[in-house]
């Protein structure tokens, strides 16, 4: 039995997120019919993360047990003749057997995209659009106090035990009008990036101060935090384990 | 009566064409619902040109006729409280009773995107994405062919009289491996621009040199002239009165 790792690319706009489920087109669902007829298994793909309706990513990381001989590198050409061309695969190779795409990541990067020049209907899928001029420094000044483990109650939907996270980087970088938000840490809670960035670009149009972060974390309450920045603007960029 | 002058910017990914067509969402039947909720009349758009199923505009002009009272500045606004956010209506001003959004166009600019570098999921929808290393240099030396008054009829689909038409500028730009044509013309017969495209690609291949297109041109017949290239790479630009 062998363990396949698999590299994705999706643009998101016309899925409902990854995981499988009922009544809806997913990229799991799409992913693992391709792979039935290629493979001529029923395979379930364990992914990386969850990722919501309308979320993309650059780089998704996926696995599967196959007792299938097909070489590690005819893996995505063999994929992508049944792929839709929003889904692609990119890199397949094999891992040991106790490799799990989800409990064994060590870091994740997610990267969020706001359009803070003026409404583009080519971007409209792609990113956030913000009419309010965003002050970049005072947004990567606030994002430093994201940076280390805390408890992120804060920053979540819905209820979880566990909710304290480390975050290794958060960048905020400006160029040509869009406004790229790179956050790396161990792990994320629901809605969490998305929270974090509702609450930056708060700082960035000045309705909070950089020093807030810190008693928004230290409250524990998500009502403390800003908006949940909506789904298309954001990217699972990287995967590392 | 005032007649309006009327740009918009769209995303041709999910109509069929600028023109009203029973059966299928087209811009110019969008847009027209739009406006008579708006304007409280029944008006018919004139559009500057008609544009393929799937292919986008970065500027289109049309123009009506309404008693409608509404300040030009604040028709944009207005409309694009209505409009899908795959289509704007970026400005309107009021023009002269005589003027003719498609009859009176001086010129029309046409860009057509390459991708030449990988198949990117995010680009699928925005540009055609050709495998083989494309010759740049090559291509804008088969260009210089196209301008000036010439009889496009191997550069063409269907049938028409008059053939003829003037090609005022064909520049071909790489950037990033993004390949960018941008032609300049007084008029289009039907694929002209992704007959031409097709054509120029296949001379970027090697497949063509760049004299045949002096050939291609004088034999009049298509069968002698690239492939058409497909509608996504495909944007109205600029038009002239």
């Amino acid at each position: 039995m062998r363990n396949l790792f698999l590299t994705l690319e999706y643009d998101g706009t016309n899925y409902h997120g990854f995981q499988i489920q009922p009544n809806a087109i997913t990229i799991q669902g799409v992913l693992e019919n391709a792979i039935k007829e290629i493979f001529k298994e029923d395979i379930t793909v364990t992914g990386c993360s969850r990722t919501d309706a309308g979320v993309h990513a650059k780089k998704y990381v996926c696995s599967f047990f196959t007792e299938c001989k097909i070489p590690c590198e005819k893996v995505p050409i063999a994929l992508n003749t049944k792929l839709p061309y929003d889904i692609r695969a990119i890199l397949c190779k094999e891992v040991d057997e106790n490799f799990h795409a989800r409990f064994d990541t060590v870091s994740k990067t997610y990267n969020y995209v706001i359009n803070n020049r003026e409404f583009d209907v080519f971007k409209r899928n792609y990113s956030w659009y913000v009419d309010a001029k965003l002050d970049v420094e005072k947004m990567n000044n606030a994002a430093k106090y994201f940076i280390g483990k805390h408890d992120f109650k804060s920053f979540m939907t819905g209820e979880k035990d566990n909710t304290e996270r480390e975050v290794f980087s958060l960048d905020v970088e400006e160029k040509d009008g869009f406004i790229n938000i790179f956050i790396t840490a161990d792990g994320y809670l629901y809605n969490m990036v998305r929270i974090i960035t509702g609450t930056l670009k708060m700082v960035g149009e000045g309705k909070l101060n950089s020093e807030d972060i810190k008693h928004i974390i230290d409250a524990k309450d998500r009502t403390k935090a800003g908006v949940t920045a909506p789904p298309q603007g954001l990217y699972l960029y990287d995967v590392k384990y």
